[in-house]
């Protein structure tokens, strides 16, 4: 467990942060670790990861281990290994060394759990064999994908409050995810122009991320078409005048995660099409960047960026009209079909698996429309909230297609053929929501298209 | 799809492998392919992984989809995707493609499969959503960690049969599995000098499997504490003295697994303790190769390992004694305490979601006895099975403890206090059996202690 600097701080950083969930709720709370997923056997299952509130309150990733936390306490139900499971995976901590280590008040083997389940709210892990021991321990369904009810939902919006607002441990665990993705993303650039295929570009990356004793926050996207949006395949061959979209993200061994985008051409030369397009979304970026601080609306950042992006498109003559007039047809949503971020934490699209409960504030709904429907957050932003910002361009088949009566004169169709060369593009950063505006954390990964030419080039 | 040379090779060897099938049982066999596995929130999913029954009778790796299969006709139950899932994932082919692209006779949407089902005999798939699935559709509980039944069983007694002896097209994928291993091992040696972490002697390794657009078969082993057997951990710092023991294999896209072990010095330089444990582990290791025909038992094989190791550890002084009779006591355990190998082909220790069906002959049971309990394979050995060769020398405290007093005079303790340098060695490689004997399929990757030292200094 030599992880944090000293146990000291790593126990209270844990004990304060049960001190903010304890002025919020008033029941017990009991949180499960999870457990490993079979691959293809039972022995031979994917890497562990822990949940993620699991990993909030109780620091460390450990396999099939229970917090439980009443005010300020903390208990921890974990079972010490067997002498059998000890042969093959070596000497451990016994469960008193790990409960000292995270300043847990008491420790017991699992079994005593079930005693000690009285009226405590909990929220659901992923793994199917943890969640079905959940509902039969507490007496009710527990569903990963159903919302929570009763005190599990106060539960989770209290963990909301709290997960949405990091703190500074968080913040530097943060910081040490977003510099291997930075230096993830420069192999890949450094990488392009003498691969051959996109998953020799992806092998230079995650290299980066492994050789730091990290993870892949997710399954990357580095693909010459990034036009499928998820796209985890990395099986095309790179050709001269392809770009190369990379959307990669390091996770801490703690699970905090980054998440970063950059497109640069394989050849390492932006051709002029290319280029122009890259200076649209680039403006984008930017603008929305400039625009935040704590009390703005992150759906207002959506909205400028729609608007930059139409007024570049405008500009290079793609688009037709006046532009608030074309974002108000919501004619932008054909070239950016999604939000423009997402909040950033212990997962790349942090506390997901709340459903909306994390990314939209009370009372508020997904939008009918095409494109906003896909905004994961609308909130008032705060001080200390991690968002990403990742405006792009793409030429998507299925959306073009229909569009080419829906928008007939608006987009001006023969122009747009002259951007065959583009088919997406999409620059993300992180960005920290400070008090006196926002720091990127990604900020030592040019976006600018001459810079990472250089970077290909060198 | 455009993966196999040729679509009508692929139909071909599904058709053979369905001939053979329909010989051994004559009831109707539906096969799940299962779907992903939520990671920390249900979009942020583990790779996906079909299950190798299904890719052993489909080929390729279809998300969510069922083949059934009854005398020789292959029928396919796949949903095409939602216009919706397209935007983001790109157009894919359509079910009728796909049918023609396997050789199926007819294709279905999932819905039509409830009333295909009538005396249909499975195997539980390892996600649970899927195992649910198959559960409630054939009224029976299918699942993954209990002895299959009735057809079940007969079903699974004749997949082994097939699966034992791999085809060619089999061995095809086997032996780029294999190809790919071998160069991720050279990778490693190549990077251990300069390397100051597990991690990056790792990430040099998996990043040649990753620029192949293959995966790991398992999570690989990379490490200076090798004596824990199982250590899935990279964070240990590479000191000039250890040795380092990387255990890891690439997985082919459709599958299939390599599995390769090599124990190389962190210095370049072999100690001359670790130079003689290492011939000792070599000398078992090509002493057991030597012997791989058909007809031979694999169990004798394992005795083979354990009384070359045996006379090895007589010569350098550790053990004491006469071989064979130390083997009897079996003492070897104490420093080998697994078994030789085991079989390989789709999953890396293939077929042992079947638990032992595949590893021991019908009527044969593992063993009681500490060490040899953990043999995993115990079966005549024909031409075409693949099974890895895998001897090692470990000083494993929880073993050793407990040893100094059951053998107090038959290992000599002050003579292996001299050892301390050799904390773990594993050399193993895949061989396949074949008419005349046997292959070497990793045969590309030196075993010899002055090659590897040239290939880590070079």
């Amino acid at each position: 467990m030599p992880i944090y600097d000293s146990p000291n701080s790593l126990s209270n950083i844990l004990h304060c942060r049960r001190q903010k969930l304890a002025k919020l709720i008033d029941f017990p709370v009991v949180i499960w670790a999870g457990n490993t997923t079979p691959r293809n056997f039972a022995a031979n299952h994917f890497p562990f990861r822990a949940s993620s509130h699991f990993l909030y309150f109780a620091g460390i990733p450990l396999k099939n281990a229970v917090i439980r936390l009443e005010e300020e306490k903390l208990e921890l139900y974990i079972d010490n290994i067997t002498s059998d499971v000890s042969l093959w995976c070596g000497e451990t901590y016994q469960r008193e060394e790990i409960a000292d280590f995270i300043g847990a008040d008491a420790a017991f083997p699992l079994t005593e759990l079930e005693t000690h389940l009285f009226g405590a709210a909990t929220i659901a892990v992923q793994d199917p064999a943890t969640w079905t021991q959940q509902s039969q321990l507490l007496g009710r369904w527990i569903l990963p994908l159903s919302p929570p009810q009763g005190i599990d939902l106060e539960l989770a919006r209290a963990i909301v409050t709290l997960r949405l607002i990091h703190d500074d441990e968080a913040i530097r665990e943060l910081v040490k995810a977003a510099d291997i993705s930075v230096k993830a993303h420069l192999a890949g650039m450094q990488t392009v122009k003498s691969a051959s295929t996109e998953a020799e570009v992806r092998a230079a990356m995650e290299s980066i991320i492994i050789a730091n004793n990290m993870t892949t926050a997710y399954n990357s996207i580095v693909t010459v078409h990034g036009e499928v949006l998820h796209n985890n395949k990395y099986h095309n061959p790179l050709h001269s005048g392809d770009l190369l979209l990379a959307d990669v993200g390091a996770e801490t061994e703690m699970g905090w995660a980054g998440d970063i985008t950059r497109t640069f051409p394989v050849s390492g030369k932006f051709s002029s099409t290319q280029k122009d397009i890259y200076d649209v979304v680039l403006a984008a970026h930017d603008a929305c960047i400039a625009k935040i601080r704590p009390g703005v609306e992150y759906r207002d950042i959506h909205m400028l960026a729609c608007l930059t992006l139409t007024e570049g498109l405008v500009s290079v003559g793609i688009l037709q009209g006046d532009p608030a007039n074309l974002v108000e047809r919501n004619v932008h949503s054909v070239f950016f079909p999604h939000g423009i971020g997402h909040l950033l934490g212990l997962d790349v699209h942090d506390m997901e698996d709340l459903g909306d409960l994390a990314g939209y504030k009370e009372g508020r709904n997904r939008s009918d429309l095409f494109g906003l429907s896909y905004l994961r957050l609308n909130r008032s932003l705060q001080s200390n909230m991690l968002i990403t910002i990742e405006p792009g361009f793409y030429q998507v088949p299925a959306i073009l297609n229909p569009a080419r009566s829906k928008y007939k004169y608006l987009i001006n169709w023969e122009k747009l053929e002259l951007f065959a060369d583009v088919r997406s593009i999409r620059i993300e950063d992180e960005v920290l929501v400070t008090n006196v505006g926002s720091k990127v954390l990604s900020a030592d990964l040019p976006t600018d298209t001459s810079t990472i030419e250089e970077i290909i080039i060198s």
